[in-house]
């Protein structure tokens, strides 16, 4: 019914959520949306995903997906979830959780009607707050990930000839990315995301606030995608920063080098530097225990010091944090903002990415994914960290 | 604020969108999803857009989206709208429009509370409806893309290597789709419908029926994207089916075209010749006022009396609907399914897909994106329909 490696890093992530339903009362849980089936499941379906707070979970398939066995039911609409429940005499929960946030408000009033609890509470939040920890399996994803990642990076001085533009450069590594594994997909949380295979900004276009939730920004080739690269050409002097996605499995990696195009004015080698500074300052001082706020504070106090704060994150816009959990999605938990109340924990992972644009140049930082150790951080995506010269 | 030539086509939309609210007593409609957003003002952002029956637009902008003027307000949170509503004296409408098929639960209630409006209605609704009738504008963007579209198609069997396998095969094509000014994304209505960049179905795999809502399947890479190639070897006798995203402006055409390795067997010509047939008798007989229903009958009935009715629209799994609308999303409507209660109208856009699944060899048949005329139909993707030999 499920890859015998899998099923019992599915067990592990059932026996999790039943703890936490339990100390908030819920009686279950239905999943629907993509990645908290991709999360229970190991697989993205048309369907639904229930988990009693104790017992065994079902599966309620609109279209095959592969699953067979005893506690697989097709349906053809969710109303006969209820009929199923009756004919199998499982108990309905008088407090269900739904996907607050994800489902569309149609869909989740549907569901409450079929199941009819007494009082519903946000699937989401406990899902994401869940998914903050990853298993050994997801990490072993994570590392996969990672070495597809950094292989297609070794490959990006291939991708340059003189005179192209930032879109034919990004077109040739999309490429390598492809061939090297990567799924193509890019998820993230929230409405408003969308951003195809990642970003690369170059020159002038590295200034462009980004009308999303994204960091840098870059003006796009369209209105409908309003991000990343826009046909600047790569000429001397211009700094190309690839921020491209490591979706080489269903666990995003994320991480960012700066190539540039001949020599660079000095600030910009001054704040990458920098930029690698407040990165090894933070795997020096950070372990379970450390405060997300403290992170972006270390940050923004290296910054202050260079005199660099008018590039930090952005010129025109710049964004107020310097990191943030990734894994099926790309920004998951935690946010390294200076209001985060979150602290490092084991099994954690997370992208630290301190950045700067510099007028008329390009944005120069780094990007690497993080695992929380018991003691500290372990990078997980390995590459060569200075700037590259194409 | 807005750029000349869109601004003629918003307007167009805004005056059929009040026309709609005044008809359902509606006091105005505040849109935030993407297709949305991008529909209405040219663009996609961070924030909302509120058209009251009567009078101007309001723009809500969290982050810099390039809008300026009058009406343009920057936002931190949606609860500030209310504020803003009564410094202007805009009237709170009584029955306000949500787009309740697309917002989060979460975010819907609390627009709810914002407004606090009497009556509720869904704007997902009126808009998926008004949207099903493209303007002049939109009908100009899907000329571009569809020129486009067989553009990279003409380029495909330059994409062909013996011995390559579907993805290889992809790749390549995926390249060429960016140069042609591809903009990657693929937007669809409804959960759980992701894909990356279109469809590549060989040999077996054309079999494998999809676990979404798309006509077919085939296996896919990864567990978190399962549709589409999946490694098979393009090996003599293999029908390639090629159902790549026309994504070249933000109006999508869809167009399906079959390759072969060397030759294939008779039957696979014969169901090919089969579409054929069914796509020019619907472009026969089809106008405005004609059923959609009544275009799957056709798709129907010549099948059976070819007596392929076991290869129509897949195998293990088949689709009972032969095209759909399509616009800034590949689903829009009509739906072309034997239930279906809508007429055709002039301006629809839509793709016909009448397709055969040919066990062990792949998928046979015919994709275009058509245009309902006041007269008929006009093929929007004009490109050579027979079998391509590689």
């Amino acid at each position: 019914m499920i890859q015998k490696e899998l099923i019992g890093d599915l067990k592990l992530k059932w026996d999790h959520m039943q703890q936490a339903m339990q100390k908030i009362n819920a009686g279950g849980c239905l999943l629907t949306v993509d990645v908290n089936l991709y999360y229970t499941t190991g697989r993205i379906y048309s369907g639904y995903f229930y988990l009693p707070a104790e017992g065994a979970p079902w599966f309620f398939v609109k279209r095959p997906n592969g699953l067979t066995g005893d506690h697989v039911e097709y349906i053809r609409k969710p109303e006969q979830m209820a009929e199923l429940f009756a004919s199998h005499g499982l108990e309905m929960p008088e407090k269900l959780l739904l996907e607050a946030d994800e489902l569309t408000y149609n869909d989740y009033i549907r569901l409450q009607k079929i199941f009819n609890p007494k009082e519903t509470g946000n699937a989401t939040a406990m899902m994401r707050e869940l998914r903050r920890i990853k298993t050994p399996y997801e990490i072993e994803m994570f590392r996969i990930s990672a070495e597809r990642h950094a292989k297609t990076y070794a490959e990006i001085p291939e991708c340059f000839r003189p005179g192209m533009t930032d879109l034919e450069f990004q077109y040739e590594i999309e490429k390598r990315m492809r061939k090297n594994g990567s799924i193509g997909l890019f998820r993230a949380f929230g409405a408003n995301m969308d951003i195809f295979m990642g970003s690369i900004l170059a020159g002038e276009n590295a200034e462009v606030p980004s009308p999303f939730d994204f960091a840098l920004g870059g003006g796009g080739i369209d209105a409908s995608c309003p991000l990343g690269a826009n046909g600047t050409t790569l000429k001397e002097g211009t700094a190309v920063m690839v921020d491209m996605a490591g979706n080489y499995t269903a666990y995003m990696t994320d991480m960012t080098r700066v190539f540039s195009v001949g020599r660079l004015p000095e600030l910009a080698y001054r704040a990458h530097q920098t930029a690698l500074l407040i990165e090894s300052e933070i795997e020096n001082i950070a372990r379970p225990g450390t405060p997300c706020a403290e992170l972006y504070e270390i940050a923004a106090k290296i910054t202050e010091k260079q005199g660099l704060g008018a590039y930090f994150m952005g010129t025109k816009q710049q964004a107020k944090f310097v990191g943030h959990g990734i894994g099926i999605q790309i920004n998951e938990l935690p946010v390294l903002t200076p209001r985060s109340k979150d602290r490092l924990e084991p099994n954690m992972v997370f992208a630290l990415e301190p950045k700067y644009v510099i007028p008329g140049v390009g944005a120069v930082g780094i990007e690497n994914s993080f695992l929380v150790t018991e003691t500290g951080l372990e990078k997980i995506t390995q590459f060569t960290e200075d700037i590259i010269q194409l």
